[in-house]
């Protein structure tokens, strides 16, 4: 399969989709409306919803279907790099090569524009299954998996524990703890959304689950090597600062060969987890192998 | 009714159930569980959640079943005053009479604190809602209307409203649009969604949904004239200090004596509202009265 043109199409679904969600409204929402606006659309490369879609279709769903949870995933995931990016977190002033929300706009819109992606995402994925009748039950289920994810004992807690530990050594399981929320609840969250979305069965959600915590751990890792590796130009941000702020990396804890070689295992063994699977999962293998050979 | 002994005991209610959805855990979320924990315990009227049940109970229903939404609502209220407390919003150092959330903590904490709680919410709400089965698509509306109502197009958005406004003349109809958003759709939202949950039927939703909206307004304006009346020490805050930040209140707008006969009226006109409702509806009725003489 041609992954560029995949990645492509993908996107422009998922950009339609989240400009009609989260359309730049007049009256006493603009102001917010159009931070919460920029931060979505400044850029990215749409990795959650394109996984959530990917694995609904996997197990025979829809895409169309999967869309709503596809675009909340990425508004939490856009709000959770405007309150990373804040000052009284990591102070960044580039985020995908354009300044940062509070830097086009300031703290306080920042704040607001993060409170209110999060809140939308769940309003998005609410409205949404009150449209398809009878899914109810799996709609909330898939809420609750995305929340947990999300939450404090997911992702929000996983940025807690990267701020703590900046600073000092960490062992290898420390990284992975950390890791395994800021990122990973995430990423997996995402593709057992979609196998649950598209009416995945049982064995099937778990075989993928599976294949989202192996993808969520190897994206972790390339995102340390990109760092040390890759072009600011590229990246649109920064590079080597992770090394400046003294965070935990993988290449720092592990060295540059062996976290490489340790990606390469972890993408061979979210393949392995989706062998039960035939054609229609070959855009998650593409996926897991794009990690190692992405550049930004 | 002792509307006394029936606040404190529905506060103990609530209380003991945010405490069983909210247990402070070890392992890698603790510090962040222990800010979310403080917040939400530190004080509080839990005036959200006691509107919640009532409403439920107005119409019929079970204020058990109504119990995870009306702690989801308190979470929701506490994340909001997490971050309104920040140093780059309001920068408040006391809160119900202790140190906000970023001077008990620091400031990145308090930023993941008021994330974790506003996700929680919806994990609370989700995760009850497939505990009651046949109940999916009253629950789904529930967490709809909830997240449309914290969001951009209301609570969130009446938050930047508010610090747009600073410093600056507003007219009486863009103070209300300020308040709409900011205090009273989530208000407003506690009392619809208890009455949804409880059952009520459309014209009962609808009477709730007026009386709340009164309710919302009056509790703005007598908020305001408890910053201009008040005692510091009972409101366990800075006192005066809309003054100082030149923030647009009624009482600035309309005159104190002009201010105090609105809300009286509104809250005439909420208890009107109840007409239909019989015994049931009274806590809500003494709920609109105790806006009148509240002292914090």
């Amino acid at each position: 399969m041609d992954l560029k043109a995949y990645l492509e199409e993908r996107r422009g679904l998922v950009n339609r989709a989240l400009e009609a969600y989260l359309p730049k409204v007049r009256g006493p929402a603009f102001r917010l409306s159009r931070a919460m606006h920029y931060s979505l659309f400044v850029g990215g490369k749409r990795l959650r919803p394109i996984l959530c879609l990917a694995a609904a279709e996997a197990v025979g769903g829809d895409a169309g279907e999967a869309l709503p949870v596809a675009c909340a995933l990425e508004m939490i995931h856009t709000y959770s790099l405007i309150h990373d990016d804040l000052p009284a977190m990591d102070d960044d002033d580039l985020r995908r090569g354009q300044p940062t929300c509070h830097k086009e706009f300031d703290e306080a819109t920042a704040i607001l524009a993060g409170d209110g992606l999060l809140t939308e995402a769940f309003h998005t994925m609410a409205a949404a299954a009150l449209r398809f009748e009878g899914r109810e039950g799996v709609s909330l289920e898939v809420m609750r998996l995305v929340a947990a994810a999300a939450g404090y004992q997911g992702m929000v807690g996983g940025q807690m524990l990267d701020l703590l530990a900046e600073g000092r050594q960490v062992s290898l399981k420390e990284l992975e703890t950390i890791h395994r929320h800021k990122t990973g609840a995430l990423l997996t969250a995402a593709v057992r959304a979609g196998a649950l979305v598209g009416g995945g069965s049982r064995a099937e959600v778990t075989f993928l689950t599976g294949y989202g915590e192996k993808f969520g751990l190897t994206f972790q890792i390339t995102d340390d090597l990109l760092d040390v590796e890759g072009e600011a130009a590229e990246m649109g941000k920064a590079t080597g600062m992770d090394e400046k702020r003294q965070k935990a990396t993988y290449p720092a804890v592990l060295g540059l060969e062996a976290a490489r070689e340790w990606a390469r295992r972890l993408v061979e063994e979210a393949i392995t987890a989706l062998e039960s699977f035939q054609e229609r999962a070959e855009p998650l293998r593409e996926l897991a192998r794009y990690l190692l050979v992405r550049r930004a």
